[in-house]
């Protein structure tokens, strides 16, 4: 018998497996699990106060680092804490290992106060799940859950640990398992693919997933610029990278208005590494599909399949001498005046540090923002992938652990800052380089446009009363101070623009309530 | 066809139903919900910037109000971060009927980015759960969920509400459906029960539900008096009348420890309303059943049944003519001094109000309480049935809205407060009487005890810090003062008592930070 208990057999094959950081709210049943972390120097156990903070930088941390970071939670409920942040990780198909904590064996059948259906919760998020029952197998079933966190295209692995499977001793460590790899595009696919591009009717390309860092970009590039095919982002992509020096192109548009001007008129509509588009919502009377009825759907990958590699063989195929078209530097001039809607975003443009990533959770407010920054410095941006709102503070948070000395900034819109807050407190406790941005317009403004745009009989007071912040308005220079996050409150760009180059300058983590007002 | 959308209906049938309030947390599927909320007057209509704090103050309300609150949740992620709050409200068998909002039903085959699978969630609830797919029949499915979640003990109810379900026309509403009312215990068994009482071995009697209530504490009082049987209530009763002019009946014990303390002897458990105790986590090798192996358990009255109406019937027979036996007015005098463990609780028993309501989530903290406020003017004490922390601030905003003008009094740990913090937000917005009591001692004080207990290897340093809460301290009251809420910081007795009258006087929420040492 091996001299390790279950939780030691695990830690140590999780960190075998490459898994380095764990994201952290334990209770009783985790605690074994906790008191092992000592004997396993290479974990990191990172603290928070909240399990939607957990996992939601779980997801930034592997967004980051592509690979998976575990999250330590408790119970079903410590797991439905987490559920909505990990929903935006099923969306962005970010590998993470979820370890959950739960009674012992052979105290289910009591049926104690934190007794549920774990199974259940963990099911709905249609990835992997196992219950690992004998302490002997503690360590081969987290070999498993990481390789099936990041079999193509990468999915939220749940492990349950029983409270005496990780206290019992012979605890076996396993060998890393290697994951499945993304499947190759066949010959056949690329090459009608490519006669697509050569019918010389109308095509916009459609590209996401894999496909959105520098490779695939510079592929869709050529594929453009050789055979003058619109070509598109996802909207919400996982991990977009931008800036001078790389092909920037276009996302689509999150309202289906904004699609339909954008595909207008094509005949082919080729999707590489994501799905046709779709109205995020349905709406009275519109249609739900957004490709437009005069277009063919053409798919090069699916999601799982390897993009880029099958971008690379179209542009072959259709671009063989063509370069991408690269964005040059080039920066907005910093604003003067009152913030608007329009001048935080130049702001930002003008001074996003090399090497930034921006968890962008700005909403409404960041309608501009994309042109602001295309030509700053690259930089990665990670979007609301599943739509699940509280997304931005822990994805920087564990952006920010991923990315090391990188600067990560988080654009935060006040109607979603409240759901995982206390992220600033682990950001501190990390002294993480963390600078947020919050666009504190006193509102559910996105939700004030979809009244109108859902046709719902808008105006009444009960209806407006409950999409407005501003009773009362929150201070969240006293929240983060609260938290130990350093705070200041910008009225003017020219603040915003001082305070941003400060926070930026200092190393840990900033905050900065910006008084942006609502776009509508 | 009616001149009712779906929506209308439903919230009209509601209010028919006897409910009038709802907490509630929109996103765009939910808009016409919202508009709806200005065509049905009744219906009051209670923000909480995150679904935790909706579900929470649900559990609240219907605690205090006896009658269930709605609540509006957007999609699956949004029951997912109610999902902890309803588990409390599972096990405290609260009544609550949850709308939640979802795609159309043409929509959902788009697999937009907030699919889920709400069903599954929404099923590990174990209670009642329908998706109403067509407008014609939502009100009748909405009659249906009040129904439900009512039927004896109560039950957390769960209507999906499809946005073409809601928005279309043709709603119509329908009467209330009277709920099935607890079954009245055989009388066999109160005769057998009554007889276990004559036996002349000890005896001890755990009660729980419904008996928690003054009617129910006196008739276990009686049979106490009259048998010489010791009295216990269930460790974490929904709602517990306690106070001068009630029988004072000591609550049976969290700590496994403390149970066979309390039961050591007995040769009978007489358990009424509840069930027989289990420990609430697995130790290793420590019993889970917490039953005296010497002790026989009788089921007077089981979850459900008419408990109160049985322990009556018992009295009846084994204490005719006995009285219960009442707690005298009493109340500890105001300590001076640097706050302990041991003093503050001599603050709140020597101040708590007339007709207080305490929402108690003070955990190791409030060890304590007990017999400081037993003497205190009657009140209300609710408490964290199921375990899954977050519960205190939310309860007690829900508990507000339902007491009126009763005072709130959440005494609240610092290790949970984090996760439903906003709901200071709300209890601002609503102008509640709240005094929130935030015993910060800077740590997870519970798992420092739970490391130890359960035989894990302590004492190593990573393992404490993440138990450790001092890095960085928390200043609750910048956080209190950022949504809204005035507060003030107390080490000393005599600033707590201060500050405690203080915020009893004026109206609406206050905090206090109460630097109260761990108790370990």
């Amino acid at each position: 018998m091996s001299e390790l208990n279950g939780a030691q057999s695990l830690i140590r094959t999780l960190v075998d497996a490459g898994v380095e950081v764990c994201f952290a709210n334990p209770g009783t049943s985790e605690m074994h699990f906790v008191a092992a972390l000592d004997t396993v120097p290479e974990m990191r156990g990172v603290l928070a106060l909240f399990e939607g903070v957990v996992t939601g930088a779980a997801d930034g941390y592997a967004r980051i680092a592509d690979k998976p970071a575990a999250t330590l939670l408790h119970l079903g409920p410590g797991l439905g804490n987490g559920l909505a942040n990990l929903h935006n990780a099923r969306r962005a198909h970010t590998p993470i290992v979820n370890v959950v904590g739960d009674h012992a064996t052979y105290h289910k059948q009591y049926d104690a106060p934190l007794e549920s259906d774990i199974e259940a919760v963990a099911g709905s998020l249609e990835g992997w799940v196992r219950r690992s029952e004998h302490t002997k197998d503690v360590g081969a079933d987290a070999a498993a859950a990481v390789a099936a966190a990041q079999d193509a295209p990468g999915r939220v692995a749940t492990l349950i640990l029983p409270a005496d499977a990780s206290w019992g001793d012979g605890g076996e460590t396993c060998a890393p398992i290697p994951p499945r790899v993304p499947q190759a595009v066949d010959a056949t696919t690329v090459k009608d693919v490519a006669a697509v591009f050569g019918t010389g009717e109308p095509v916009a390309l459609l590209i996401g997933g894999g496909a959105c860092r520098e490779e695939g970009l510079r592929a869709a590039s050529r594929i453009a610029a050789a055979t003058g095919a619109k070509t598109f982002v996802e909207t919400f992509p996982s991990r977009l990278e931008r800036g001078a020096g790389l092909p920037n192109i276009e996302r689509l548009g999150y309202l289906a208005e904004q699609v339909a001007y954008q595909l207008d008129g094509i005949k082919h509509l080729v999707v590489a590494g994501t799905k046709a588009p779709v109205s995020f919502f349905a709406y009275p009377g519109k249609a739900s599909d957004l490709t437009p009825e005069s277009a063919q759907v053409h798919t090069l990958a699916s999601v799982g399949q390897d993009v880029t590699r099958a971008l690379n063989e179209v542009a072959e195929l259709v671009a063989a001498d063509i370069e991408p078209v690269l964005q040059e530097p080039s920066r907005p001039a910093l604003p003067t005046g009152p913030l608007t809607p329009q001048n935080w975003v130049d702001v930002i443009g003008a001074l996003l540090p090399e090497n930034a990533i921006i968890a962008d959770e700005a909403n409404t407010s960041g309608l501009m923002l994309p042109a602001a920054t295309a030509g700053a410095p690259r930089h990665d941006v990670l979007t609301l992938t599943g739509g699940a709102i509280g997304y931005g503070m822990p994805v920087a948070t564990g952006a920010a652990v991923a990315g090391r000395d990188r600067p990560v900034l988080n654009l935060q819109s006040d109607g979603s800052a409240l759901y995982t807050i206390s992220a600033l407190w682990t950001q501190a406790r990390e002294n993480l380089n963390v600078t947020t941005v919050l666009l504190n317009n006193r509102a559910y403004a996105i939700l004030r446009l979809e009244l109108q745009r859902v046709g719902a009989a808008s105006g009444g007071p009960k209806a407006n009363d409950l999409l407005d912040l501003s009773r009362p308005d929150m201070d969240f220079v006293k929240i983060a101070e609260g938290m130990g996050v350093p705070a200041t409150r910008a009225t003017t760009a020219e603040e915003l623009a001082e305070q941003l180059q400060r926070a930026f300058a200092e190393p840990g983590p900033h905050l900065i309530d910006a008084a942006v007002p609502p776009l509508l």
